[in-house]
């Protein structure tokens, strides 16, 4: 496990193979440009079943309070997490070889009423966003992260309206 | 507008149109069994785009904690509001006609990098879920909520385990 | 549980939901035609996570040969018994209402390398074809049970090829 | 902003990214051979949602006649340049990593009944093609550009005419 | 042929079978409303070729601006309109029976570079869209129509702003 | 089997199953329409594999010219009964319960290079002009069926061309 | 154009661009491999649509006996030549940059009924398989071509029993 | 033909072609390292569906107790194998040039009801895959090849386990 952060996690980053790391790594990045604590684990849904049931027990206990899982394929991992936990679950489809990832995003997205997943696009967009998101509900109740928050979106907005001319980007 | 609940609203539940409300009252009852204060509104992305703006620039003031968005189609409804508002936003694809809602799937869960959309599943199963999902983010900080949330749940998973006879369904 | 043949269930039959019985039941009926010992039950990966776990970890010991599990939408059950059971596990995608089955189709057969489903077409044909595939596995080692498959395959072509004009059907 | 043509601007080319570029280039382009004043600009729906909705609004009074909008994944932007100004609306989805476009282009051209976008093909075609009914449209009432439109297209029948062996193409 | 309105045509609905008629008398209903003159008929791309080759080479000098096409499945006839006239020519993908209109959408909008055909929404809200596009490229030049059509917009919007609340719809 | 015509049979119609001749009887009415001598016959890939087998390899000699087959879901008729036989197959997608014979298509025309299979529409059109096709191939040398053909294609056309006004279909 | 083969062309390849000509170089290749005279050119439904319908009114009477057309995107060409000529046409779906020829496929595939398009697998192996397909036709009264044909398949039939160990393919 | 492992082979390893190998090399390596007999052989179902008949009827005699068939775009192997013979086929859809494997994959996945085929992922996932499952099937009565699964299990979660860190892989 590898926990970044000032202090204790707030948001655990889980992903079913050090493969989605490529993919993962941008919800770390951005976690971590809005400071908010979290930690990073591979919890592989089929090959660490156990593993991923301690996990989302304890997920309350240990304060997190978002679960951030990425996976690929037949994507179990977000929503298995999300049976074993009430605190909120976001997932995020990992483009996949074949199919580019629709295999992932219809099985994350497609939960049966009971047990929810917050579904992020599919790949890159769909990493940064599970942190913008998890940020928002942590920002909830934290002014510090909210003003952070408020600070990403100012300045991405204010980066396009600053480049209005296509042919000379950012 | 209508609101429902004990007190302000905590759960803005807005629909692109009055059709959408078979899916969406899902949502409504959902969150009416977990005792979570909510308002019901009709917002169309496309036919009232500046309600759709004030709407969504008001949220925070007026002290809604998440707001959900059920949209069917081209469903612009959730990306534009979170493009609007920094609290967390939840999308429902309603089932469309021709494309079963793989279109309004697509619309609302693909969203760039910079604002995000926790997606749920296509129609009714997304609705209920939607509702569970902002409890479980609003119970973060309110001890009520998750109780009534990790009651919900348990519940949920009584009736399963005490009608294992899928002859003899609950 | 509801256990049905003149002995101890040699093949488990497990489901997502009570609803998933009207495709499920197909399973069932070709398994008792065969003779081939059964149990049947519903058993939720996302309500009743408990109850997957230590069913699929009991099963080697119980008797089972085979398990065959059916789901719909983002179908988790049939990957998550297979990750907790080395015995062979068979997975049939119910249709579901908005995808037809094609999210539950990918969500099963779109495993990652290391723990295999044998998937089955969408409904009633993979049903009937599961049951099929687990007399087949358990028929490699019981002349009985191969006998009344192989009378079950030749009197299913006998009945083509008797009934060769389409206007008059068997 | 980037303004091009011997006049004030007839069709104005918006996208939702500086990346859009090299999908849109092909409008300008074509728009430039066919001398259809024009000006092309970066507006992001989702991270610039206010400049869309002033864009749209004084589109008219500015003196545009069509406004042709790229934009890919959730592409928001057409639809909700066609919800705030009257005049006609064309969308170009750009092609996406995952999904190749098709998520851009169900997201554009399932708009509900109200609100139009007239949509083109994913990418370069769709490009091209955007310019070329912008400049019919524009052509009804202006002889030049219906005869330089009209030029365009017989140029292109003679240059296939003229090269028949696609062993010896143009 | 049947033509409506209170002088010469200006926009042409043509379709490729009576039974789309379904579909496009809401193309009709909405041109209607709006006070477009139009005329409708049947012109099948595979049935009647020369009489669509011929409908597409008058279109100009009897005076259309706008052609709009509606098809199913293979849907041939709007590209093979635009290929023979210069004026806009917007298409209506008709649901198919067995794909639910994706061929006709892919058949309409997947044009290559060089004819454009504006595409719109499958089924109904496709053809309430293309009369509501061609009435904005009428309009261009055409005061009357653009009132009609700046009233039918006001109109819409404030249906929605009056009728907030779902469960009392208008 | 069941032969029909003046003489003998000239085309082999086959398919799957019986349940198959609600769309296959449009391939023998439009056969018989045209005056070419056919036979018709239920022949399972799968459960009839060594007729399947028998009934191509005597093709040529049972002075069949065309062989057209038509199967739903995995369809494996026509393409197995064209790798044995070396007249032409042509191949008919049975809309199948789930995914609306998308899978019958896929399975059907996507032959690997060295055996063809001529593929036509999914359900009723295909079956139609399978017949339609299979006459064409005849009429190359059958001047009855060629003005037979020819007098089916000159009807429907003049069918389109009387009856112009959607409104008053034929 | 370019006709080659030792006598008047039997078969007519066209294709609607000279880029098409990579895959359908595979046609040509494989009707020269079994000496069916076949000519090869360029004619666009969409840029030469005039060309298109002289070509196919001209085939019958310059003794074409089948005609191929191979087109990619929205493709028209191969249903407006059926159109246009009762001799049987071949369809070659052409891969195209976005939808990988899903929309070339569909476009060609699903013609309604009255006017049949023979369709083959997407990109080379169809390409490959229309001749084969064409040859058959012609072979049925024409022994050369039919021992030509028989020569080609049992050619290909052995090379993958004379090397049946796939780590030493032909 | 190529046999491998140290005694008669228990599993047949199929494909339709040596271009499949690059895939189904996975499933020989997995079966090697988990000590199943095996034998490796191209049987391709279109250019020699007489080999795929008598390998089919002979492998029962022959001892085989599993069948694996690997194939692409219209994959018929597996299911007329299973036609063919009451063991156990499993199938694995190789990744496809045009369609990714979709097509692969509903070719053998959708078999009618009456001939099952166990079917895995689509390309070297499911290759590996298969080699798991048919090990699990024959380990139901061999303890040595049950020990060897378990131990291949328990290694590849340990292998997790043992590297929880993404940006430090095994």
């Amino acid at each position: 496990m590898s926990t970044q952060g000032e202090s204790m996690p707030r948001v655990g980053v889980i992903m079913g193979s050090s493969s989605d790391w490529e993919t993962m790594q941008h919800t770390a990045d951005t976690l971590e440009k809005l400071g908010v604590p979290y930690e990073v684990e591979v919890v592989s849904a089929h090959r660490t079943p156990d593993k991923l049931f301690s996990y989302a027990e304890n997920a309350t206990q240990r304060g997190l309070e978002v679960i951030i899982a990425g996976a690929g394929g037949a994507a179990h991992l977000p929503g298995m997490v999300a049976a074993k936990t009430p605190i909120p679950v976001l997932g995020i489809p990992v483009q996949s070889k074949a199919l580019n990832g629709m295999d992932s995003l219809l099985s994350i997205v497609q939960m049966p009423a009971g047990i929810p997943v917050g579904t992020l696009a599919i790949g890159r967009a769909g990493a940064v966003n599970a942190a913008l998101l998890a940020a928002s509900i942590v920002a909830n109740h934290d002014e510090k992260i909210r003003n952070a928050l408020n600070d990403f979106r100012k300045n991405q907005t204010e980066t396009v309206l600053n480049h209005p001319d296509p042919k000379n980007p950012a």
